[in-house]
């Protein structure tokens, strides 16, 4: 078996590669939100200034990443690679600011799942010789995921009570071997798993499955149990989700219990009127590198396990029937 | 510098990995163009007895990659990564594939350059181990690209001679340690490339600049020109934006006069009204995996260059008045 495995989905990092620098971005109604304190900066128009919610977002995602990098030493040519991707139909907000940075860029789609799965393939870069700096980063915004995957938010529709809401944002990594910062230890790519759930309303059942197949997969490669861990962040299942996975995971033999927190559950407030939580990429990127990353900085968190969900599908495979498969991506960082 | 690197954009390979098996799959209009012998599956019905294009796609794809494996003395749960991605919005194809084969999926983005992106992290997954055997595969179809990026055929609209004609077809290959096979010896990941060209009938016009850039990049940092290699094989620029890469090679002072074939050009024949050529991801992937592969065990060819190019852009991003964006990506296969 190749060296740097473990079981049968988890890879071991021999150099653990640092997370040496982190930017958050997001909008007023994220500021207020839970997770509000965590993000480093907020934007009050979420429109960027820009005609158009899918130009806000790449304008968001362009700006974070430049954040991400004055907070090192590093210029841009020093970045050996940029990962990233996002939601929209071609990635073009990841595309556009890959060539307004001119880093040489890879192109990843997982969905929601893009952050996880961004600093895995970086992970394996840094730590196997190939690459000296790797950027990660991806974004979400509302109004352009709306009216992509439901409806244009003109239409005024309401929101079921199932409906997450997707985070208006964008987070960014900067992997290396050099610097401080917390280290990524393993990740799990996961499989996708897809129970036929078909309701884009529900995506957080539709990936629960999955979440819950990533997480007994790492644990069982690793010889690991919830305990082991300060935290398992998922993101997004939703509060509907969430509930589901923590059922699948206890029948599998694992009890969570407050081990366990849900990005999307816990993104906003009652108040917010935001259905059963947050969604898109920016919302586990941020609760990755806005919350973990700085109650790691605190010592609040040592070692913790985040899975990154996405739903598999698109507006034309649910109109051509088709169920929504979920993915999740599992990766451990560890600041001790 | 990272050990593996070679530089600014290059990694070398110290144990390249080999590409083992591959297979190819297509319609009947590939059959009869200049690659049709190359072709290992042609299917007589590109609809595949499906009721949507979308669902005829995943279904190449899903038989190009069991024949891959067929060729093999591996099973399904000896892959352990699947790496692919495809030009539908995302990426449905691959997502679904990857669900009923049950290996964990890596999805990636990059147009019409996935097979080389996927060929790509494949090698560093397996040079690295981190990985034993892993799958890569892409695919694409006239009437799912057509409907998606232009007009529903059923429109009948007629084809621009600049336009070029998506390739209907799959293509997968399996790398690994083990065995025998054509080697991977390096990558060059490519930056996005953008010079203004905002008409969808010009992707290869678009996509040239980046081929350029990623060539000239390769040859720097390799120390190699065209005379290293036996072939220099671009895809999928088509007639016009060959002649616009040979033009832009030419004044970085390279030459590659015979070593150029570009697979979107010359995949059709002339009385196949294919416009300025073949593209789609499946373009340079059968030309990759069926003609290159096969003639390097001919003996005609030793060691090539695939660039395969991307043109990174989406209707919207059209509609809102973006210029298309290039991506080309690099990789060298050697069978000496």
């Amino acid at each position: 078996m190749a060296q740097k495995r473990m079981g049968a989905q988890t890879i071991v990092f021999g150099k653990p590669p640092k997370i040496i620098a982190s930017a958050t971005l997001a909008g007023p109604k994220e500021r207020d939100g839970n997770f509000g304190d965590y993000i480093d900066t907020i934007v009050d128009e979420p429109m960027m200034q820009e005609a158009t919610a899918e130009k806000a977002e790449r304008k968001m995602l362009y700006q974070v990443i430049q954040e991400s990098l004055a907070k090192t030493a590093l210029q841009e040519s020093d970045i050996n690679y940029y990962i990233g991707g996002d939601l929209l139909n071609q990635i073009i907000s990841s595309s556009y600011c890959a060539r307004d940075l001119g880093i040489p860029f890879i192109g990843i789609y997982g969905a929601c799942s893009s952050m996880v799965e961004g600093l895995g393939l970086g992970a394996v870069m840094v730590d196997g010789d190939f690459a000296d700096n790797v950027l990660i980063a991806t974004s979400s915004h509302y109004h352009a995921s709306e009216r992509q995957f439901r409806y244009p938010i003109e239409l005024n529709i309401q929101h079921k009570q199932t409906s997450q809401w997707t985070v208006s944002g964008a987070a960014a990594g900067i992997l290396t071997h050099q610097g401080e910062g917390p280290k990524i230890t393993h990740i799990t790519f996961g499989k996708v798993v897809d129970l036929g759930v078909k309701q884009p309303d529900l995506l957080g059942a539709a990936m629960a499955p999955a979440a819950s197949d990533t997480l007994c997969q790492h644990f069982a490669d690793t010889n690991t149990t919830p305990g082991d861990y300060d935290l398992i962040l998922t993101g997004d299942l939703g509060s509907m989700g969430q509930q589901l996975f923590v059922d699948l995971v206890k029948e599998a033999g694992y009890t969570l219990g407050t081990k366990h927190k849900d990005t999307g559950a816990d993104f906003y407030k009652p108040h917010q009127r935001a259905g059963a939580g947050g969604s898109g990429c920016a919302c586990i990127a941020l609760g990755i590198m806005g919350y973990v990353i700085k109650e790691m900085y605190q010592g609040k968190y040592h070692k913790i396990l985040a899975l990154a969900t996405g739903a598999l599908f698109s507006p034309l495979s649910y109109q051509q029937g088709d169920s929504i498969s979920g993915i999740a991506h599992g990766v451990v960082i560890d600041n001790t």
